[in-house]
């Protein structure tokens, strides 16, 4: 018996040696900075560059290009089938982003060409550039509403109309130069810091918002409120309707029919996959048709101003994208503000494209490069704000379009980026009689997909701060501004991630039945506490300045009702095992607390042991020479410890 | 063999179902809810209350006089003996703190009897309401030095003398305000959000700071600058000592001799502690000798601006502490700098008060209630401001004398109280002479201090990241203020916290040898890989929207690089097994990374097993339906998990 024990105490020697004596933990620091350089410096290109040096000439210009141009790689097994399915789906994304782009270009309250302006120009270079071979770009609702919400209050998009023009052409170009600069930097996991939470609840309130502002259109009101806030709208609205002589109802007629059939269409192309083509073909039936309308009831009124449906009105057309380099500048009193709006609509662009990208590239199980899309985005960005193109993204129903269409490469989009263009060269003289209305029902039916009640309730489902974070977006957009409700998001997001870290929790550790696993006795109440000992572990992920004191008061409080319990009965116990194997890390502080918790319970006769220490927790607690304070009761697992303790006791017994 | 399997397999069923339905967790919202409503709400408090309900009156009464005086519990076993011990320890005290209290004063830019006021009424009032048997209040240099730089910024205090005392004093007021609030909400935690990097950072500004003040006092030099910063006081300096009319070398010869001979003084007392009481008198000592020494100099001249070493001149006195209520105005142009500059020092002033506490509490073996504390601080400090007393607060100087003294209760700050105002009374005449010079050194005495090299190398060796949070809130008091520094402080340790938290690594996980645990490799070079199986460990405590995609693409570059080095042998693995021990919680984002991870893992032909999750983590994770996803395989640990997989293989191959 004495010798068993001996060769036990032996081997547990053994085992405490790997336990305090790990080799060197990486510092911390450099462990941070090289996880950063380790995402500015990707090692794939470190290793292709090195690859490439032995290369013959030719071969790396193929592969120059191929990098350059991933669209030449598609190339390869092109053919007449795959040609027309490209063509058909381009001329499908056509017949759907001609309406859209128009809409969206009023929701930023520029002229319409500027719609389909960006329909033409970002859609060929991403088509160019990216690597991915279903997206289709062009603008969104999002970011039309953001850049007309930031905008609008530097110039007034009424009466400095060019001014205003100019000054999102510029916003455009900054928006560009953020996205090149992140992906450049490999900051792609920048786009990771919106939590889902967050972003549910911004499209949400932004759906909102652009629904609100849509009302305008559908009631053809002349006089409307500039702000986007839910008060002044509904305000603007009440005192518009009351007022006959200022909307028409016609308007509100012709915009809640087409709305009405634009979302059957899109229902019955949910119900049908093979009616798709029905609900992408909607929005310019819808435009076809009520312009007739429009024609047939203005007809008889000589003067725009007099007509019962409030229409589009001229749209310059008959030209390519006039050059617009000259109208961006970024000197002047503006700098700060479109810095700022720049950013915001970068990151919020951004988020949205790699979304939808992301998305169509896991349906189609390819992998993603984030970084370079960022690039190609950027790219795209910068050259459209030189071709009066503003901010363009990935967009999610065109792209669900293309998918639906059967498009084979991203050469549907450069069929779409033409017939665009052919249409503004020949056919904006028709687009005259529009109704206003009928574009904002086209709006209307593309904002139901960024609210997503689904997701909300899962998030409530699973974690209620989550839910938090996102209800705080939502009305941080709602009542504030776009920025706001984004900062309150994350702010939730990461405050969550602190609080939680620092909570001081402690539980009380007992041992499987049949097994010689320990675990918290209220996560498993199957486990049993081990008589004469008393093992806790901290629950917390940090002992540091915010907690430690805490989490020793919790742990000396713990110890003295167990002890009062316990001298009732018959022996109260003699160790106190600590359980740290939650600890990633300790401060100063915290190395501090477990000092004076090991002093106190000294005092008291309790011996403590410490279980379980990763490594950067017990080098700290050897640089501190903590271990020797606690007589070297470090153990690789609690199992050990107990096993330990008991003998100990029954020794100290005899 | 194969009854032993099956039974294997039943008892394995058994404990998958521990794992898998364990009790549901209470919810982080509440837990967290629940922490602050702890902290607000004292157990003992209520059950105190209900306690009480059921005693007779004059019971009740003695243990409301008790609560409220805890002084008066020191008079059960008061003696003579303790009373000489207690007379004895104030008369050492007073005359440590009159000198020490007229040089924090002028540091306040005060004059020098408003130290004296504040070293009668404050320790008198905390002496009643304390429950502590040995701090003694007083200003410091700190508080002192905080109070000017952020005040002299509101009111010239050489040109408005008055003015300057009135904000002070109503400062002094909001400071108490504030720490009375802190106490009543139970916010005593609040002062563990200081990190220990950040005070000793700041503190050695400070004291760097109240160093380069003292020059001015150091050489006699009449103009000085008002700016506290390292550049501007370095010019002011060397400008004066360039033109020899603007000082008297006498200055500077006495301070520096009384500086040295104080300094000697407190070598003596740490080196042999019967001579303490040399040290403590020392200031004093050096005021009557250098006062005569000035007097023996300046008596030629007659006026006191002619004099060649600098002196105090007239002080008010032979009065008690003047009535100053009327002078506390809060409204005004100065409300919100104002209350900054109570906020900031209160929680400066109460952090400091309360280590001060808190280190004596420890040597003595009792416990501090942190908020009673505060309540107390409070209270005088509001007191205080009626009676012409600035911000006071636990005196680590004059603390450690009186318990070197050998003081037995709060008798001796009384006694230390009502000498300083018999001095006040009757010896501010003798005072006159006191040379500047000689205060200038007493402050300086007392800095060194404040600043600690030996804990910031200390912090250094424990944590570099912790050493940056010294370093900025060091750089921010002395290049920007004291506020900046300490929010420099505060957020590098908040935010090392969270890229600590959601730093994305894994860890491969291997066997002891001659044991069933397992750990990480890098950190136990002893422990083995199980061929056929790979064992990660997830390093994180969050898996959250800020780093899942970066986790989920590290776990399957690491599959993938590990696939191919097993292919040049013989099998490659066929299990997966997650340790996610780490993960204090999990989002939705995480989730869907879990559930992205394996889908590609099925792909390949491997099965994903996750070990040791904790409460919340399984529990979202059976809300979220995953563990279904993955075929139910959750285990307990590790070694569960790897038998199971072995089995599992074993019975796929045959």
């Amino acid at each position: 018996m004495s010798s068993t024990l001996e060769e036990t105490l032996d081997l547990e020697k053994n085992k405490a040696e790997w336990v305090l004596n790990p080799p060197e933990p990486p510092c911390m620091l450099h462990q941070l900075l090289g996880t950063i350089k380790g995402n500015l410096l990707h090692g794939r290109t470190r290793k292709k560059i090195s690859y490439l040096r032995n290369q013959p000439l030719h071969k790396l210009v193929i592969t120059m290009l191929l990098g350059l141009f991933p669209i030449l790689g598609s190339f390869r097994n092109y053919n007449v089938q795959k040609f027309k399915y490209d063509f058909m789906a381009g001329l499908t994304l056509a017949s759907l982003s001609i309406p859209q782009s128009m809409g969206y270009a009023t929701l930023a309250q520029l002229s319409p060409e500027y719609g389909l302006y960006s329909s033409i120009v970002p859609p060929l270079i991403y088509a160019l550039l990216a690597s991915s071979k279903e997206i289709v770009i062009g603008s969104i609702t999002v970011d039309s509403l953001l850049l007309s919400s930031m905008i609008r209050k530097l110039k007034d998009p009424v009466h400095d109309s060019n001014g205003y023009t100019q000054l999102v052409l510029t916003a455009t170009f900054l928006v560009g130069v953020f996205q090149v600069a992140f992906g450049l930097f490999r900051f792609g996991f920048l786009v990771d810091y919106l939590s889902d939470a967050t972003i549910v609840g911004f499209l949400a309130a932004v759906a909102v918002g652009i629904g609100l502002q849509q009302l305008k259109g559908l009631f053809g009101i002349h006089k409307f409120t500039n702000k986007a806030d839910l008060i002044s709208v509904m305000k603007a609205v009440s005192s518009s309707l009351s007022h006959q002589s200022e909307w028409h109802p016609y308007n509100f007629v012709l915009g809640l029919l087409f709305l009405s059939f634009i979302l059957f269409t899109q229902y019955l192309g949910r119900r049908n996959k093979k009616l798709f083509w029905l609900s992408s073909a909607a929005p310019l039936i819808s435009v076809i048709v009520s312009s007739l309308i429009a024609y047939r009831v203005n007809v008889r009124h000589l003067k725009m101003e007099d007509y019962d449906v409030e229409v589009l009105g001229p749209i310059k057309g008959g030209s390519l994208n006039p050059w617009s380099f000259k109208q961006i500048h970024i000197d002047g009193d503006f700098v700060g503000p479109l810095i700022k709006t720049g950013l915001t609509v970068a990151v919020i662009s951004t988020t949205m494209g790699i979304s939808v990208a992301r998305t169509f590239a896991s349906l189609r199980g390819h992998n993603l490069d984030t970084n370079k899309e960022m690039v190609s985005l950027g790219l795209m960005n910068i050259v459209g704000s030189f071709c009066s193109c503003y901010v363009a993204t990935g967009s999610l129903s065109r792209t669900a379009v293309n998918y639906n269409a059967g498009s084979e490469t991203m050469v549907s989009s450069i069929v779409m980026a033409l017939t665009v263009l052919m249409s503004l060269k020949f056919l904006t003289g028709l687009l005259y009689f529009t109704p206003k209305a009928v574009l904002a029902a086209i709006i209307l039916s593309a904002i139901s997909g960024l609210i997503d009640l689904k997701k909300a309730y899962y998030i409530l489902k699973v974690d209620k701060i989550d839910f938090l974070a996102c209800v705080g977006a939502f009305f941080g957009v709602l009542f504030a501004s776009a920025e706001m409700g984004l900062v309150v998001g994350v702010t939730i997001s990461f405050t969550k991630i602190i609080l939680m870290s620092i909570q001081p929790g402690i539980a009380i550790v007992g041992k499987f039945p049949g097994s010689d696993e320990f675990g918290d006795i209220e996560q498993y109440p199957v486990a049993v506490e081990i008589p004469g000992l008393l093992i806790l572990s901290i629950k917390s992920s940090w002992l540091c300045f915010a907690n430690a004191s805490l989490v020793r008061e919790r742990i000396e409080r713990r110890v003295t009702s167990e002890e009062v319990e316990d001298n009732k009965g018959e022996s109260t116990f003699k160790f106190v095992i600590l359980d740290i194997s939650s600890l990633m890390s300790i401060d100063t502080a915290g190395i501090a607390s477990l000092e004076e918790l090991n002093k106190k319970l000294t005092s008291q006769g309790v011996k403590l042991a410490v279980a379980k220490p990763r490594w950067h927790v017990i080098h700290k607690l050897r640089l501190a020479n903590f271990v020797e304070k606690i007589g070297g009761r470090v153990f690789l697992s609690v199992g050990e410890a107990a096993e330990l303790c008991i003998i100990g006791a029954k020794m100290a017994a005899v």
